[in-house]
């Protein structure tokens, strides 16, 4: 099959296409390193998994990058982008890691147990940071383990640069006035571990809490970059800026409904159905969204439409590509360049 | 980075990854032939998106396959898989089907409107059928105006190959009984409209209504292929054989629960959270599930754990390649090759 020439306005794209508005990206960048200069804004790169979005940070003065698998890790290593890589996550596979290591990577892994140190330094990982339970049950030791655990890191030949806490647990309190006394009790916890750890590093914080996080020295945030409806209900800086484009393929008069042609496989659905500001979604099915318009004359088979998703990271890592635009002009395309594992 | 040799045996795989049971596998496909064998049977290559699955099919008689996107047709073509095509969707930029068409390629459309119909025309397309609103509240039109559509189709060309009909709002009816009489009820909207348009083809069905819609000359179905807990609820005559492999990389033990390193983004998340066997699921993140195991004594760091997934189709589509093992040996991978749009 002969390649396709690349389009030029949202007009030519295959749908469903993932968009993003060029001009809300830059407003969310410039917001966030405005406030988080620097290396004090370690940007999650698990939220969008495309070397081109993470070298735009890179550029921006954030060489520092996490990252949620070792794939992404891999990925950002190839494409020589970011100088301090955090894998933000516990791995066993560690030897992955290390390979990088051996090549003149500046890799860091997070542990919380004996046996991930022991990964860690069996497979040539140099650097870690203690990952301690602040209040979200999932991974990260007790506080009051933290010291032991630095302590067989280090015996184990590891640099322990400091901890980690996610509060990912309170990312969506509405409540922003609560939410600070909350974020404040648990980042007390890691402050607790860290003076028994020491290191440079405090690890912590997301999109939702990077304004109020004053205990970390570094916020871990990407979802800020793009938004999304779930984000939207909370008072941020932030705008929405990702949108996936459909077409409408069937239109059901008297039963009042429309079809689009994005479905299940094009939006992370465990926040539920995304959105379109005109009208219902009624439901989607693996390829369809039907959606009840407010108003169904207005609508033509072959009209495009935005559809808002519910929860960005895993809709990005849906698509293979993210088309950047002015309006109705595309200026720009950033591959999806760090699928799976 | 060097390829890694690949591996043996289950307990060498980077995870998450997907399985697929051997044995399960072919216990469904030729369970699912010896009911609808040859032409009776159009797999839906929507459920796997795999051209390595999708021939297999073929091996076993069913020639006539069906898509969701154009993307799965090119791939099938592409890799000379299949000799009747079916789109069971409707689409505008029917060229890309066409471009298909013209180079030999034998491609049927669903159409249910002018619009689609001229676009299909207009596109190249030779073949149609008539898609009809059997109950689903998605595509197709009322069953009363399908003989005005086959006509504008015939007269803009297109052979008309019969009529099409998804009663997928009756897949999951618990009691089989009721969900037989409602089938009837649904296809004898499909049949009132075949009377008026003619043509070899009757397509309707899918996992679910596979033994019960008698209306059908032809079956939609390729869940049946993995199924997953949603369809288990019902009393079919297939196997979960679709996994996802996992690792356990943090245990707390006062906390009650483990994690394990497969989360949101390896999971179709619309029917709701995965199950593992042993204990309760109880969330998902990006990367992880936090798990309550029924004894979490006898849990350590690194031990490997399957999990159900609640939705087939989108949680084959968010992996890259099945290991297809039998027991703890790895005896095939299948690539899923047909991704996006």
């Amino acid at each position: 099959m002969p390649a396709a020439p690349d389009p030029q306005n949202l007009d030519e794209l295959v749908t469903p296409a993932l968009l993003v508005d060029q001009s809300g990206f830059r407003h969310n960048l410039t917001t966030m390193s405005a406030a988080k200069p620097g290396r004090t804004l370690r940007p999650h790169v698990k939220a969008f998994k495309s070397t081109d979005v993470a070298r735009q940070l890179t550029q921006a003065g954030h060489g520092g990058l996490c990252c949620a698998t070792i794939r992404e890790i891999e990925g950002l290593v190839a494409a020589g982008v970011g100088d301090d890589l955090l894998l933000a996550n516990e791995v066993l596979d560690a030897r992955r890691l290390g390979a990088l290591v051996d090549a003149g990577a500046n890799i860091t892994v997070a542990v919380d147990s004996t046996e991930t140190i022991e990964a860690a330094a069996a497979g040539g990982v140099k650097r870690a940071l203690i990952d301690v339970n602040v209040g979200l049950p999932r991974c990260g030791c007790a506080p009051s383990d933290a010291e032991r655990l630095a302590d067989t890191a280090r015996t184990a030949g590891l640099e322990v640069r400091g901890v980690m806490g996610y509060e990912g647990h309170l990312m969506a309190v509405p409540d922003r006035a609560k939410q600070k006394r909350k974020v404040d009790e648990s980042m007390a916890l890691l402050l607790e571990a860290h003076a028994a750890v020491g290191g440079e590093l405090v690890s912590a914080g997301g999109t939702g809490t990077f304004d109020l996080n004053d205990a970390a020295t570094e916020i871990q945030a990407g979802s800020y970059l793009f938004m999304d409806t779930h984000y939207a209900k909370i008072d941020l800086p932030f705008v929405q800026c990702l949108s996936v484009l459909a077409t409408v393929i069937s239109v059901n008069r008297s039963g009042g409904w429309a079809v689009l042609d994005a479905g299940l496989k094009a939006f992370g659905m465990d926040h539920g159905d995304p959105t379109i500001h005109d009208g219902e979604v009624l439901f989607l099915s693996d390829e369809h969204t039907t959606w009840a318009p407010s108003d169904l004359t207005a609508v033509s088979i072959g009209d495009r439409v935005r559809i808002w998703p519910a929860h960005v990271d895993p809709t990005i890592a849906k698509h293979g590509v993210m088309w950047v635009h002015d309006g109705a002009t595309i200026v720009d395309r950033w591959a999806v360049d760090l699928p799976w594992w």
